[in-house]
């Protein structure tokens, strides 16, 4: 693996593996001398985080994931950059950062930069590895890996992902987590999903097609009470009220899109709740302690399952491996 | 200690310990291997600088005096970040926080912040120690805990801070630091405090019934000309402009509340010169090198102070104090 | 050496010393424990980088350069800082910098800047290096040295840079680097010089009274299709629209001062063609992949070059000398 641009790189085996490795990973990280093992493994190693989109939770997830492992990070993360690069090309700014650090983290609101970063280094003598985090409205592969890393973990005790009823709910048409976890799931079998959106925010019929394709079963419906007793899993997003064209995000009564004390006490009781952050009126406070409530320590994955893709781009992810026997 | 919100958690054992702990650390740094014996401290900590109000050079003091400890930093400098969170309230940024580092030092324009951010930790599982580095227009204690530190390196060959006559000079009205210093002096007896301001700039009554209730000694006056002779220490502020709701403070002529060559001249020979920095006119670069004048040697006590603060807030204070005798 | 304000301090055999470190440095750095021991070189040091002039080409090297020392950075790259400082002077902002750190590496809008800090530490107990990373037009030692640099290293086979012919052709009149360039050439033996550019553009008489005081043959030509076929080396630069006061730039037909495949076509062999870079038009990406484009390996010999001039001002230079016998 050189880039990650996408999640079309990942098969269930390499799934698999990186799941496996990001619980070794912070594993090691829980004994005393295991953090100071994974800071020895790449202390020469210099990151770029290129941010032209701001998002402060996945730059502070990178920045702190390269961290853990030693990796030095320079940053730009300011969205008028062009100017400073004094009507420079894209490709020449990459490959500007491309002589300086050993890794490209990149974000960007134009979509498909990361591949053209990636696409760029490939026909280069010095190609540094390019990690897409987050390239327009389409593609942000670690969330979505983020994602499949905490349904994995929280079914670990009732057989995996596999069988499971997944509902996502709220702003299916415009949100692009729900997308990339919907493509990822055709590695686990007998998935069900369940989309429920207001009208007018429900998934866009590209992904629908995509799921007939894999012979994914999905039913669609505007009414969560009718679900909540039979759900495994429930992904919740925010309304995208950013790219709202005329407010009409406000119109939709959020009420019957939320999920609170009453909702979370007809579910079942091993179920999970997640949701990418940050959060707005869709998910109450009031059911944080709950341990259904697993969005907290879903953001805390995507540290992990960063610290652990890192890895994996600067080729540490044997000598993690390897070590295990010596901290487990 | 978990947190440093206020300085109220100090009380003389605990100022004693602090200045005890800054002055052993500065010394271990002067030996050849001492600052790698430092740096290898906490190597796998790491921290998030949250200041949302700006502010360089407490940014700088904090963000060396973690990497004199070897900690990693991520910084947010932005005062409109909370547009980056698309909504999310304080309680959830600040949640965030915690998920990625290990420590959070924040300042922020809005008082009390602080203190939240601490609450939440302390309701969680996960919980970091939170340091404030400024909240509102009440409490920044680091400022306040480098201010006694170096009246008593200023008075410890003159038999301490006890005893002392401190004046206090410029806008006491709405000057932060000069409140804070107030509070902490009660730690020491036989102080007596001389607040000299213009008309319109005085200390508020809050502070006086403060001191009276605790027995502290002070006067107020606006002649600077008749206390010089007798103070031990003047802690000189400049005026808070930037809190002006009409130009007052253009209209005050500060030659009477500023210090230069001819009022040092009429000083005693061992008294002391605080100012927290900025300066402007109310110190004359012309004293700067007159071995009364303390304050660049108290900028340089703040970034120790903040060493030995993060040291005993992350738990490595016992080391340091182990190490002395190896390096003195 | 303690600052690097100018290349005034650069005679022959300082600039042959410092690329000699250079070399020296980037073939340890190519050897498995290379990197790790230049990083253990100076861990303990900390430089601030203080950018009021955004450049993120320079402020990317200058940083890598000091995280592949171990060096730790802070960094001020917003050009509004003065407002943070509350109308602190710009001594007293220097003065808190060497408060905190080892070293300064800045960049201002205003000439002259960097000069002054350096007068002002050289006045104050607690010196620390002052380095040059562009102050105002003029001066930007670091990019003249690493051109002299990267034109000693592409002429290593071919006897050095003495009696080479090299052009210099773009916007002569208000680009610094050619400026710093001529200067630095009085070093070598034999050169002669073709100042090639748009009528307007051409170089300024302060630099030709210069060559002629130095002895330094030069030529003066709009037409660079007069000369591709002699020259050994051309260093092209961008129009500096930034400049303009009526759009001049615009109005220049650049189809005459550019280099694209026809042009090198014509070209020696072994010549070799430089640009500081970001570029505009002049230099055709077709010709990117031709060995004689030297302009990308003349960035990454920038990062390299800057590492060295580190090393030295914070006398870890002997260090790598020394360690060279165990590395090659």
């Amino acid at each position: 693996m050189l880039h990650v641009i996408t999640t079309d790189i990942f098969d269930r085996e390499r799934l698999d593996d990186l799941c496996h490795l990001t619980t070794v990973t912070r594993r090691i990280a829980r004994e005393p001398d295991g953090l100071r093992f994974l800071q020895q493994l790449l202390p020469v190693r210099r990151a770029m985080l290129y941010f032209t989109q701001p998002s402060t939770r996945t730059f502070l997830s990178m920045n702190n994931a390269c961290h853990i492992l030693g990796v030095r990070t320079s940053e730009i993360r300011n969205p008028d950059v062009s100017s400073e690069f004094k009507g420079e090309t894209f490709e020449d700014s990459i490959r500007t950062f491309a002589a300086y650090v050993d890794m490209i983290i990149m974000r960007t609101p134009q979509p498909g930069y990361a591949a053209r970063a990636a696409d760029l280094m490939d026909d280069m003598d010095r190609r540094v590895p390019v990690i897409n985090a987050g390239s327009g409205k389409d593609q942000h592969p670690t969330q979505a890996l983020l994602d499949i890393y905490t349904l994995e973990r929280s079914f670990r005790d009732s057989g995996g992902i596999e069988g499971k009823t997944i509902a996502m709910m709220g702003d299916l048409k415009r949100g692009r987590t729900v997308r990339s976890l919907c493509r990822l799931l055709r590695h686990y079998k007998d998935i069900h999903i369940v989309f429920i959106a207001a009208p007018g925010f429900e998934m866009e019929p590209d992904i629908l097609a995509y799921l007939d394709d894999h012979e994914i079963s999905y039913e669609q419906s505007d009414r969560l009470d009718d679900y909540l007793t039979s759900l495994d899993a429930i992904y919740v997003t925010r309304m995208q009220t950013e790219h709202d064209t005329s407010g009409e995000s406000a119109r939709v009564d959020l009420s019957g899109y939320s999920i609170g004390q009453s909702q979370i006490d007809r579910m079942k009781p091993d179920a999970v709740i997640l949701h990418p952050l940050p959060r707005g009126a869709e998910i109450h406070p009031e059911i944080d302690d709950d341990p259904r409530a697993a969005y907290w320590r879903q953001e805390r994955n995507g540290l992990w399952i960063r610290v652990a893709l890192i890895a994996s781009v600067l080729e540490a992810s044997e000598q993690i491996l390897s070590a295990q026997a010596k901290f487990l």
